[in-house]
């Protein structure tokens, strides 16, 4: 069946959350959203093309900071209300400079950083 | 720092979304969602509890079908609007009886059916 970006369950703001994982290692970098429009973009340039909530516009990864996430694999939950990124990611995920955004963990009722920035 | 669940950034339904990963394969199991009670239980309890959107509810997950997942650990995002879970998973994680809820695969535009129910 052809996919269609259109068959995808979009919240009241006509976004879907969108997990990037590395395609070798599977450490899940981070989370972001997207609207059928980057849904589109990403499939058809192969660079993975969010919406920014904050600034209300395109967020093509990496494209100012050099830290691009090329697509491997995009892949569908059964509800059709997420997704799930497969990428080859250049340098840290993550504004702190992290390789990923999931950088806190909890560890007997305390926060503690795992991941130090690159 | 003590890790406190109402430090966590909610949405307008007081839900955050809860990524589900084995802990050891690092496969991507599910995604389902938390409020700040849900996250609370589940780390008193070690068994993932999140919130059930339809039926408004608390949803232990396998209390009925025995596919339980125990929590490994627990991670917050740089934003704090998205956690991580590494769990122990039994048996599958998707009600359709595959072992992740990210069965399909969007590939030169077809979607793939890539798991098999167990």
């Amino acid at each position: 069946m052809a996919f269609d970006p259109a068959s995808l369950r979009y919240d009241a703001n006509g976004l879907i959350p969108a997990i990037a994982q590395d395609h070798v290692s599977g450490e899940v970098l981070m989370v972001a959203w997207m609207n059928a429009a980057a849904v589109t973009q990403t499939l058809e340039t192969g660079r993975v093309t969010y919406w920014s909530r904050s600034r209300q516009s395109f967020w093509i990864k990496g494209e100012s900071s050099g830290h691009v996430q090329k697509l491997v694999e995009l892949r569908v939950d059964c509800d059709r209300d997420c997704l799930l990124l497969l990428v080859d990611q250049t340098g840290p995920a993550c504004h702190t400079n992290r390789r990923s955004c999931f950088y806190t963990a909890v560890r007997a009722g305390e926060e503690v950083e795992i991941l130090r920035p690159l």
